[in-house]
């Protein structure tokens, strides 16, 4: 793999936001967790679930943060008159794991698929098929994709072949959360979950569009520092949406239905 | 012991499987946790050990996790015009601390036999005797296999001896789980829970077969990088399957016995 030099202002642009995605991850986590016992039992899980997700990506973030600090480092700074002007970061050769993504990916991307089937009205079978199709087809996009990131040198053609299978994956899940689901979201009765819920899908096919956009970047020879910082900066946000936000939207619907049981209950 | 260089990727490889092993092992013991509370109060140990289980893998993969990264250091790279291609990872002469998964399976391993007893249809004396036989003779098949590791030096004969003593006992509890056990399991009255417990025996029988395959590996010359890798991803996929899978599905035997416990009182 290849790093590049970067900037004081680039470096620290990318730790910061990493930084910042690392708290909004933890925050998130702490909320739903505390929050996921003021919803009924039968939605307890989903909220659970979905904080388990922002709970692994803290993680990821951790380390994902610590590898970009070991990857570079500054040099002894001069002095001049009392202040010293600082030089940009010096890569230490120590390679900046990106690859942690995935491993963060294929346990959170299944969760979050079945985080939003479990506040959805779908019968057991129901349920269980699409948790197990929609589980399947994220981890082998993923996996899919991960491969594809092993085979970095000269030669792109393995790495285009990769993206199309992964894409594949991709399109199939997009297709059942805005298309295939779209009977089981129009059958609630309640219009402000039915909205909740179709926003939870649209957020969740949006932000993923991310994702295979940046994968394309080294076939178009996009690869200097500047790449590097709105790659991060991309992920970042997409992850923020799609996991804090879309948590935040399930945590809505279960306390929604929630209440709305409790009256008719 | 002997330590092996590792190109950039095969280092990479085991690193990202060993932080996504310890991600998993995490996030389970949290769902496991919260989750027992959702269950009846006489199988709440048996949801809460599971995430002992999970917790005490969770511990341990954070060592082993440091000790790979301890293990190796990446040397500085060379800068041409502002990038640079990593170079593969050196040894630091630490050696990698691959003995914790024994003092990990000698706490989990009974664990994780009791967690399956603690759920099935058993007379507190049958479950007293088989929990004291399945433990002791669990404690047994790990102590006689961290024997045979220690004695690594040219001489295999003390590891063959080892490796059949660990193999009695490990062929009497694969027994015990799955005819020793059967009549118990097939008193459920119910075909879900029936089924699920089947399941929580097959997949702990299954993922357990690495284990004694991986300890052969340095008797037929294999000792390469290549197949480092291997046993690590090999230990972290077993690892995954019979301490996340079989907690989960412990939850869930807990749950549906909990729920329609409920409708039969």
């Amino acid at each position: 793999m290849t790093m590049y030099e970067m900037t004081d202002m680039q470096y620290q642009a990318v730790y910061n936001v990493l930084s910042f995605a690392l708290a909004s991850m933890m925050a998130t986590t702490v909320y739903l967790w505390f929050r996921s016992f003021a919803v009924q039992d039968k939605y307890r899980s989903a909220v659970l679930i979905s904080g388990l997700v922002t709970f692994i990506a803290a993680y990821h973030y951790f380390r994902i943060f610590n590898s970009w600090v070991e990857a570079y480092s500054y040099p002894a700074g001069k002095l001049v008159d009392g202040a010293m002007v600082v030089e940009g970061p010096k890569l230490t050769g120590v390679p900046f794991n990106d690859a942690y993504r995935y491993m963060d990916w294929l346990l959170t991307v299944p969760l979050l698929l079945i985080e939003i089937l479990l506040v959805m009205n779908l019968d057991a079978e129901t349920y269980s098929e699409k948790a197990k199709a929609l589980g399947l087809s994220s981890a082998l996009m993923i996996v899919s994709g991960y491969y594809g990131e092993l085979t970095v040198s000269g030669n792109l053609a393995p790495r285009w072949i990769c993206w199309f299978v992964s894409m594949l994956f991709f399109v199939y899940i997009c297709k059942e959360l805005l298309i295939g689901l779209a009977a089981a979201t129009e059958s609630e009765s309640d219009a402000e979950i039915k909205g909740k819920i179709r926003l939870a899908q649209v957020m969740t096919v949006i932000s993923w569009c991310t994702y295979p956009v940046v994968y394309l970047f080294p076939m178009f020879g996009i690869t200097a520092a500047q790449a590097v910082v709105g790659i991060q900066i991309g992920y970042c946000v997409s992850d923020i949406i799609s996991k804090c936000g879309v948590g935040l939207v399930i945590y809505q619907i279960t306390y929604a239905k929630s209440s709305k049981g409790a009256l008719l209950g």
